[in-house]
Parts: structure tokens; sequence; C-alpha cells
């Protein structure tokens, strides 16, 4: 944890293109911006649910990838020098006696500007837990639902939950290190690749690992150690099995997370903004994008980008409350096609 | 003039970027749109201002000529197959009793929609007339603001009036038809090509033609036949020029021309529009892009975008009273897709 204390204009919650296109609106008007995302990578959902489908209406782009997009909006932002924190959440808020923000991440980043801007898309990727009383005690020590380090994995009897590609992906990975592997899966057919599925059938067919088909129905277990696992079959039986770690791939969820706990107006996950520049019940707090909602919202990323440019004309104020913003166009003013490092 | 009436969803006043674009998202719905432009070309401003400048914020495009955009726009919006209407301008406007729309242009077209969609930027482009009292008893018999066949000129005293790239061209290119040429202009600077102001110059040089620095301050003539012009010239004296032709080039200017005696609500030469759907204070009439105006409103073509986009869902509406809209993306709906032909 650093507690270093970053000062920018706008903090942006949200790395997808909604947030990127900020950036550069935000750049026009001369204001720095940083970026807080939960996921590792840059892009939000088109780069993480869809980086190779094809996109048919964006403007003037008649056909372009979830990828393809970003990178797009990551060179036409690049000259404003966005900063990037990913892997970590937005976490707390708190209002400066000089009415500016103060935002901490899960990762101890802290974040100082007169402007917050909720670009979140659906909400945070987050798994999908199991849902069973008291599976938290349990979780980081001996239940997880990602692997970061496979080596803390070795010598253990693991229990992996899932039926799609994560599941048997860490299942032919961390077979060869484990002390036993089991797989459960409530049917038996699998959306993973088949030739993942295969390979994990040899396995079985070899009696290297276990496949049990049916669900999970309680943990067992003292001091946040797993010690069993009670399955109910696809059989109509019971089964118990001995495991210390189980590792469960049932997806991800989206969530609003911390962000449902500041004060802001919702309608049911979404935030409530006016129109005129996007700004929430909070003064200073914008939302833009999927995540906010008004009269007649639609979730298209072309109307995210109109959001985004209405939005940094009242953030600029509270930036530059000394400062007259004179409205420019990128084709015919030199100002700006200097700061794009196009002349 | 033809009273074949044309039968359609949506007609779009304006054949600009927001108005290809809206023909897009009526596409996308299952709605059919004709376009009626007074321009000779499909592209507006963008097409007739900068065809050739760089514009830096269209979003994901870090850069493209306002041709290059309208090109992106059209091959997007040709499976929707728009039928556009040039040359024209919007007339007159009247409510049929099944509460759809009338419109008739200055060609005669006559156009039956539920949906009228204003896009027409800053209105329509026009010449700027010479402001002098009686100047348009002469107007399209000896007085002109354009030219449309060259041979009209031949053997006549023409006069020229303006400092730009159309007089300068059009002094060049009819010098030698006419049996005289003369040049007036406010002042004895140029702005147009240095090459076709030297080539003027020689011309004055060599006394093949006039070169008078002055303000035109009468047109003297009977039954709509100019026969001379009284001009102020810069040095103070009094001349009066013989002439049966005058043609004026004074630049463009927009005017909201007919639509602004429809009833619409107006901000100067704006429409007021709700943000919800952009409709206008008459029912079943939009505006969107430039033209329209409701508070935080920018005059961005992005902006433009997205109000075609929400516009569409209520139009829908006023199209197929007795369809469900559901709203679906191109990303992942088949049915989408088809009516791209991508799939």
């Amino acid at each position: 944890m650093s507690e270093d204390v970053i000062k920018t204009d706008m903090v942006i919650i949200g790395a997808g293109p909604v947030g990127l296109f900020a950036v550069f609106e935000a750049g026009l008007l001369g204001l720095k911006c940083h970026l807080v995302d939960n996921l590792d990578k840059i892009g939000g959902q088109c780069a993480e649910l869809y980086p190779e489908k094809p996109i048919f209406d964006i403007p003037a782009i008649p056909r372009c990838t979830g990828q393809e997009l970003v990178d797009g909006l990551m060179e036409q932002c690049k000259p404003f020098e966005p900063v990037f924190h990913l892997n970590q959440q937005a976490e707390s808020i708190e209002r400066l006696d000089d009415g500016s923000w103060r935002l901490v991440t899960s990762e101890g980043t802290v974040l100082e500007a007169p402007a917050i801007v909720v670009a979140a898309g659906a909400g945070s990727f987050v798994p999908r837990r199991i849902p069973l009383p008291g599976a938290e005690t349990y979780e980081n020590s001996s239940l997880f639902y990602a692997v970061r380090k496979m080596e803390q994995f070795r010598g253990k009897h693991i229990l992996v939950a899932g039926g799609g590609d994560s599941a048997l992906d860490w299942v032919l990975s961390l077979q060869p290190l484990a002390a036993s592997m089991t797989l459960v899966h409530r049917r038996d057919d699998f959306r993973a690749a088949p030739d993942s599925v295969e390979k994990m059938r040899r396995l079985v067919a070899e009696g290297q690992m276990r496949l049990v088909i049916g669900q999970i129905t309680a943990l067992a277990g003292r001091d946040a150690q797993l010690e069993s696992v009670d399955i109910k079959t696809a059989a109509g039986g019971q089964e118990e099995v001995d495991c210390d770690t189980l590792l469960a791939f049932y997806g991800l969820k989206m969530e609003l997370g911390p962000i449902a706990s500041w004060g802001l107006n919702l309608d049911r996950n979404l935030i409530e903004v006016e129109t005129e520049a996007f700004e929430t019940n909070v003064p200073g707090i914008f939302a833009i994008g999927d995540i906010c909602t008004y009269p007649g919202k639609l979730k298209l990323i072309l109307s995210g980008f109109h959001e985004a440019a209405l939005m940094c004309q009242k953030a600029f104020k509270l930036c530059r409350p000394d400062e007259k913003l004179v409205f420019r166009y990128t084709t015919s003013s030199t100002d700006l096609q200097k700061k794009l490092g196009v002349i």
C-alpha cells in the first residue's frame, strides 16, 4: 500500500471505450485523467467479452472488432497521456475541504481530483461465488475463484468446479502438480474447447483424475481450511470428496461494487444522471456510458461518447473555476491541433 | 413538377453525416428513409465546406477527412437503401388526417411519412445576396449568384463582384467569352488562389479586362434588365460601369429557410427539442444535429449520432404503432446482422 497521493483533474472509473473517449474530450480542454479498472487490461467489456466479435454500429465504422475499437480510441487519446491503474477497484470516496474528491482503490492507490467520472459499464466483472452459506470463510485460504500462482497448488488435493474453458484449462494445467485432482460439473456436457474436454476424459480414463457429475451442496472444514465437499450427484446419490483446495469457475458476473455505497441515486444497478452534463445527484461525480440512466437512455457505445463530451464541459468548470471555456473544433483550431500533436 | 406521392417511414431533411447515420439507426429498426438536401451532393457541410480537411474528434477515428467520414457513413447505411432528393429544399409541410405528414420540396417532390426529421446542420447554404434595395428584380435575368451554363454569358458585358476563388475563377473562365469583363472588389487584396489573382492582373495589364476597387452602391436598368452599376471607389470617387450582366460571389451563408415557418419553437436559428427523443414541440417532427438545441447541447457531429439513435426509438412507435420494439445489439443479434447483409 502506498500513501503517495496522486493529484489530477479527473479520475475515471472504468477503462472501457467510453472512459477512453472521455480522456480524449477532457484532453481537448486541457484536463488530465487517471483511470481505474478492475480488469487487468484496457478496453472494458469490448476487450474482455468480445475482442474478436464484430461491431457494426459505431458511426462511420461499418465494421470493427471490440479490440479494434479499443485500439482506435487508445490511439486517439494517447496525446493526452492517460494514466491507468489496472487490477484494482475504486473502493472509497471522500470529499475534501476544498470540494474535490479523494478516491482510494483496493490496491491502496490514492487519487485526488475535482471530478470523478463513473464509466464502469455494467459494473465490475467479479467471479460468481459458490452460493453456499459459510463459503466466504474459506475464500483465499482454501477456496479460490482465480489462479494467480500455480506453484501455490503443488501437492494439494484439488477439487475444480465448473464446466467452461477456465475450469478445464486449470484442471489440465494443475493436474500434474496436484496430489489429487477432481472435477465436478453439474452435467456431463462441457462448454469448453472439445480438445480440452477430450484431454480431461483421457486423464479420467487413465485414472489420473476423477470426474464427478453433480452439484456441491456443502463445504466442510475448520479454521478456513477446507477438508471435504458434499456433492449431490446427477444420478441421485450423495458423495463426499476429500480435498484441501477448491477452485470454482462459475463464470464472471457484473456488480456495481463499492460504488453502490457512495450515496448516488440508483435505479436498480444504474446511476441516475441529468442530461446536461451527466452529473449524478452528488455534485462533482458524473456517470457516463452503460452505467448511467436517464429518460430515453440507450446502452449504446455511441451514446457514451456523447455523454463524455458534454460531461467534460461541466468538469472543466470544476477543474478550472477561474478559466473561461472556449468551445473549439479540432478541424479549425490550431490550438487543439497542437495539443493533438498533428501540426 | 410531379404529383406522384412517395410514402415512406421517415423523411430526413439534410443529407449530412447526422442524416446519414439516422438512416442507419432507422434501418436497424426496419424503417425506410428518404432524404432531401438543398446541395447537389451527399455529405452536408463536411462534403461542401471541408471535404479535404482532417477531423480529429470522431470517436475511434483518430483522423479522417470530411469526405472520408461521409464515405464511411454512406457505406454503413447502404444496406438500408436510402433514397436521396438533392438540389431541392423542403418547403411546405402539412399534417394529414391519419396524423402523418406531407412534405413538398422546391422541385415538387411530394413525400408522406409519419416522422419528419430535421437534420439540416446550420440550415441551407444560400448565396449572400447584394444588399441593395431592388436587387431582387434583376435576379436570374441579369443578376446571378451562380453560373449554371457558361454559354448563357457569351457576348455579354459582365461585371463580376467579389474577391474569393469563385469570383476569380469565373472572371478567368468567362473573360474569353464576354464582350467585356470588369471585376469589382472592395479592396485590392484577394482571398483567392495566388495563381488566379496573378492571371487576372495580367489580363488587366494587357487591357483585356478592368479591375475596379470599390463597392457597388446602386443598380440601374429597366424591366429586369441591368444597364449599369454605380461604384463608390476605394479612392473616394464615384464610377458608373456599363454592364448587362452582374455576377455576385459574396460567399455562402446559412439560413433556416422555409422550416422557420413550420411552427417549431426556435431559439434564434436553432430548433428546441427535448432530450428523450429529440422531438420538437410539434409531435412527429424531430430535430437532430447542429440545428437542434437543448440544455448542454454541443455542436459536435458525435452528438448528432447519439441524437439520431434516440430519435429513432420514438419514430419507430409512430411508424409501427402496433409493433413492439425490441432493443438489439448489432454484435449479438443475427436478425440485425441479416439486415446488414453481413451473415
